[in-house]
């Protein structure tokens, strides 16, 4: 399901190193090298060129990269060559740092929390308190307002059961005891909270599922009819839907950022190299089936120059 | 600070294994061997040795010991031969498991939740999913009463920062939004459960001490104060002990455990097992500081045969 092709045989970290160094040398940088090196290689194996790095020439990658790219193309590459964790918790804290928190903002922590698998999520937890000194949900539960902080720590926090184990009549008894919170207009109800927080991805879809089949209308649809908070009212939508569908999110992440006038080339750098590595070919079909068109042909058309290459490498073109 | 003695020579895993399953044989079972063994044995080398024994002879370790041994001692042995993310994942699922959970059962999910590093605790978490096949933050959000289960939740899932950098001025701002909870006698306010569950427990320590300054009485005697939910009030003066001071909440427990009539083995097993390697030299100092007397003694004087030796190994005693 990841877009990234790495070559058969793979150079050693040294030689990827000294590649990369090779790129840097003289007058400018040869991008298209960097592509080809760090653009084909998976998670594991860009630690290890960034360790070897250090090794060779005694400097951060990422500095490096710093220092000799520039524009979108740099904080594409440099997104890409950052531990996943390391990557995510950097992103959370930028957001959490800003004095006013736009909702739009927010919702990328909600998508940090309720796309990735568990693990990955302990792991953004933790490379935030190494990189912080303190923790992701403190940050959230000191900066952000309530009741928004609520819904946060409850996802951040979360570390959910990860099998495809379903109890149906649990997802009865909640569908229920969600509809209501809704029918009394509460969205930040403690059952609201500890639903979407603490169930496992598998046992919410089927809850939502139940949720449909019983009260007609979507939960999305019902959450969007509440009063009260919209901020909040937007966040649980978001919740709902990348719990529901990562890849329906993704898709709708890359559509904005590309759609009308201009491009979010940060946000469409965010789609892309959050998900190269997991699910973005279902993101490029649930893409197709969502807005009639290929994904890949949309970004061609919108952006240019090493950024376009990268991304387009990134998606598994062979450029 | 750990009590247990590990010989400075220790034989291989294959080794003790075999001296275990040789104590096995025969009439009768040599429990002495096996406290030479398992009771001077450190955390990663019990679990070679678990490993090295199901591949020697083909079974898990704590199956041919519960088949060998009985009674306190067999519990004791089986406890500390469990890894210990696992011992206390399968001590929370026991107390989440009774149908009437007694706020005193309840108060063992706040001392694994809060006595614990940051990264036991998730370790536990990963075990309670792999053992159990749910969370345990699902399995407290459905199973325990409200408000009980947001303040347990909240404890549960917290990944505390967990160096000593300490903030005086959130000290001070956080000790006047509890005393407000107090003065108000919402011990289940947002606040509460969000400084206790999120913050540090050297930034915890800090805001408890800004409140004594400022309040005159110690948080816990305030807490004790209020009206309302006595189980809540309870649990929260639990949280506040073994944040405050690990040592003394255990001196309290093997204290509570021996005093009086009767012995309660379960308990003082627990706090033996699970503080052997953490910090019981400590938790014996406190516990001298506490009652005058010593921890050892106490021990000694209420406990009888193999239990008794297994726990003064753990203790540190040549017998």
């Amino acid at each position: 399901m990841a877009t990234i092709r790495v070559p058969a045989e793979v150079p050693s970290p040294a030689q990827d190193s000294e590649a990369i160094n090779h790129a840097f040398r003289g007058w400018g940088t040869d991008e298209k090298a960097i592509i080809r090196v760090l653009g084909k290689r998976n998670e594991s194996q860009r630690k290890k060129i960034r360790e070897s790095y250090r090794e060779i020439y005694g400097k951060d990658l990422i500095d490096a990269l710093t220092s000799e790219l520039s524009g979108h193309f740099m904080r594409a590459v440099i997104q890409w060559t950052y531990d996943p964790a390391e990557r995510d918790a950097r992103l959370a804290n930028k957001i959490l740092k800003e004095k006013k928190k736009s909702v739009e903002k927010l919702k990328i922590i909600v998508e940090i929390s309720c796309t990735h698998s568990p693990h990955h999520l302990i792991s953004v937890r933790k490379a935030y308190c190494s990189l912080f000194d303190l923790s992701l949900e403190e940050h959230i539960a000191s900066s952000v307002p309530f009741p928004l902080a609520k819904l946060l720590v409850a996802l951040a926090t979360s570390f959910r059961y990860d099998k495809d184990k379903v109890d149906a009549e649990v997802a009865t008894i909640e569908a229920a005891m969600l509809r209501e919170a809704m029918t009394k207009q509460q969205l930040d109800h403690d059952h609201v909270l500890y639903i979407v927080g603490t169930r496992s991805v598998f046992q919410l879809r089927a809850t939502f599922a139940a949720y449909k089949q019983e009260y007609g209308n979507t939960i999305d649809k019902d959450v969007e009819g509440c009063h009260g908070d919209a901020d909040l009212r937007s966040l649980l939508q978001m919740v709902i839907l990348c719990i529901d569908s990562p890849e329906k999110h993704f898709a709708k992440v890359v559509y904005d950022s590309i759609e009308g006038f201009g491009t979010d080339e940060d946000t469409l750098t965010r789609a892309i190299v959050t998900r190269a590595e997991v699910d973005l070919m279902k993101v490029r079909g649930e893409y197709f089936n969502m807005y009639n068109s290929s994904m890949d042909n949309a970004i061609i058309g919108d952006v240019s120059g090493d950024y376009k290459d990268f991304l387009l490498t990134l998606l598994g073109s062979k450029i």
